[in-house]
């Protein structure tokens, strides 16, 4: 985790998880979702504050949601449904829910059926926003199957050598049962970062590194510099010559997998805003027994992390070691929010007639 | 395409494709390759010349396949067998047979599974080199699928932070179905480049780009350098702050679906001359009706390929357009080997009793 994306310590104001849990449920209810709904809703944005997954926590997503609710572009009582299904395959409309909602129907119908007949597919249209896409990949592990979450999202990423944003970061996540180490999770744009993480360097004023993003016509920005309000990203690889075109193609294939597969469209047509989603599992032991596949995942976890650093850095980490241990830190120290975050809890809260929990 | 990647054309012989697939067969059954295998080698090998990628054609690879026959460490008479099972997926042995043989007998199995229950995945361990593994991909294409492959390859690509190679370079590749378009095809290494192209800048004593090299004590190498005989490379994003963490996750995760699903172990255990394979296809009429769908991919690929250019560039590509412009051109011209691999061929054909077809 780069600190240039996280909440300023001397900002921030240290608040339980439960609590804060127990608020955006109280405000999802206020818009109209139902209780055991706004409980799911509640876990996915708790999780990834826990996680110090800070872009894809409440500060930066729940005031978005409410706004959508309120402006009736989320649908605060979808019925999805499957539209298209064959044993190992669905695909599914959202019905305008709230993707880290509608989200846990189309991931435990891909783990049913990787249950069934090995692995399971299932694609989600006409969807909402589904937060960190690494929880939904998560939720296969316990059944002892590897999960894949992908969305496409509405265009920011320049194609290499273009100068208009055509794709969206479209990002991948992947989470793996290991045995006595915790799951390998990653979970990550198509783009070198985030658009929540630069919305992030926008708040603090803090500038990007070199490489992230395109000037208005499309060339890669090369010295660092403060995101501008409306910005292009380049695709990962950042330039032609270090592979700019495969985070462009890595991007394709989820346009391809979530948007055209779900028929939603692609994110050029249909502008931003827009999502669409696709949820895979596969259950270990239809490959190799679970057990002998723990054991050398804890071992080929173990290796990488052996492996020697190069100068000036400490240690080699696996994906989803940072966010384990800063689940471990903010269980006990309780979730970061910078003050104007909590300014806007105690207005909204008020406002909306929610108890804030932690005041 | 980057010209540093392709033979100079002061230096290149053309050769006709079908001469040369001819010449190929021969060589191969001489190792003892039954005709109809050494055909389906020839097949994928030709392939890669015929779309312009010299890294994975006969000049590069021929020599090392022979080699490793006339050493024991590839069976020229493989049986391989599936060795578990389940309605989506399989799990299969090579029997230490060439992946560019082995790998039509997986992927075939994961389009019939898909054929039967809307996906299939195949694993397969105990298997030579894949060659271009985006022809694989393109296998799923003709049946109405999306098709998938990926390889697991000895370590060549420090872990981000890392000073020891840990993982392969791990490519994926994706190919598309469209209607008028020709079909999406991606195959990139999840390194900036593949190891095989950096062969092809050695050879010809060209350096290559920063941010593709690590130096002996892992750190990214930022000028231009010749890629000395023992290289390390970055993973793709090649550094921490242009999202290097993504490359080598993304690696991992090849690692994971192809090697340790299949059971053959990971590259850093295993070392170098092992490799490990996954398949996939996906029925799209699993998902949305084909029709619909290829009028849709065709949309996507004409407004990728309409996105206006940067200052500096032309236009802007699609992954595969390349490979195919490059195709129709070497179809008339020929395959253009460099005149050291012609020598190379007159002594191997010469010692081996085989006829240069094109002599």
């Amino acid at each position: 985790m780069l600190e240039v994306f996280h909440v300023p310590e001397a900002d921030a104001v240290r608040v339980p998880a439960e609590a804060l849990h127990r608020t955006v449920r109280g405000l999802l209810e206020k818009v109209g979702v139902p209780p055991e709904e706004a409980h799911l809703a509640a876990d996915v944005l708790i999780a990834a504050d826990l996680m110090g997954v800070d872009s894809h926590g409440v500060s930066n997503m729940l005031r978005i949601y409410l706004e959508r609710y309120r402006e009736g572009r989320l649908n605060p009582r979808p019925r999805p449904r499957v539209v298209r299904e064959t044993p190992a395959t669905a695909t599914m409309d959202g019905d305008r829910g709230l993707g880290i909602i509608v989200g846990h129907r189309a991931m435990d119908l891909a783990i049913r059926k990787a249950r069934d007949v090995g692995m399971g597919m299932v694609t989600l249209r006409n969807s909402g926003h589904l937060g960190m896409i690494g929880y939904f990949a998560l939720r296969a592990v316990p059944h002892g199957m590897i999960g894949l979450a992908m969305t496409a999202t509405g265009p920011t990423m320049v194609p290499t050598f273009g100068r208009e944003p055509r794709l969206g970061t479209n990002p991948i996540a992947v989470a793996v049962p290991a045995g006595e180490e915790p799951p390998f999770l990653f979970d990550g744009a198509m783009t070198p970062v985030a658009v929540n993480k630069v919305w992030l360097t926008q708040r603090y004023r803090r500038p990007l590194p070199p490489g992230i993003l395109a000037d208005e016509e499309g060339r890669p920005v090369l010295e660092p510099r403060i995101a501008p309000s409306h910005f292009r990203l380049l695709p990962l690889g950042s330039l032609r010559e270090t592979g700019s075109h495969k985070g462009y193609s890595l991007a394709c294939m989820v346009e391809v997998l979530a948007g055209l597969l779900s028929a939603a469209g692609f994110g050029a047509k249909v502008g931003s805003g827009h999502y669409a989603h696709a949820f895979l599992a596969l259950r270990v032991d239809a490959f190799r027994p679970l057990e002998e596949f723990r054991c050398e995942m804890d071992e080929f976890l173990r290796a990488l992390k052996a492996t020697p650093p190069a100068p000036g850095h400490e240690r080699v980490l696996v994906a989803g070691q940072p966010e384990w241990e800063e689940q471990e830190r903010r269980k006990v120290r309780g979730i970061p929010l910078h003050r104007e975050v909590v300014q806007w809890f105690r207005e909204t809260c008020a406002e909306m007639g929610v108890p804030l929990e932690w005041a």
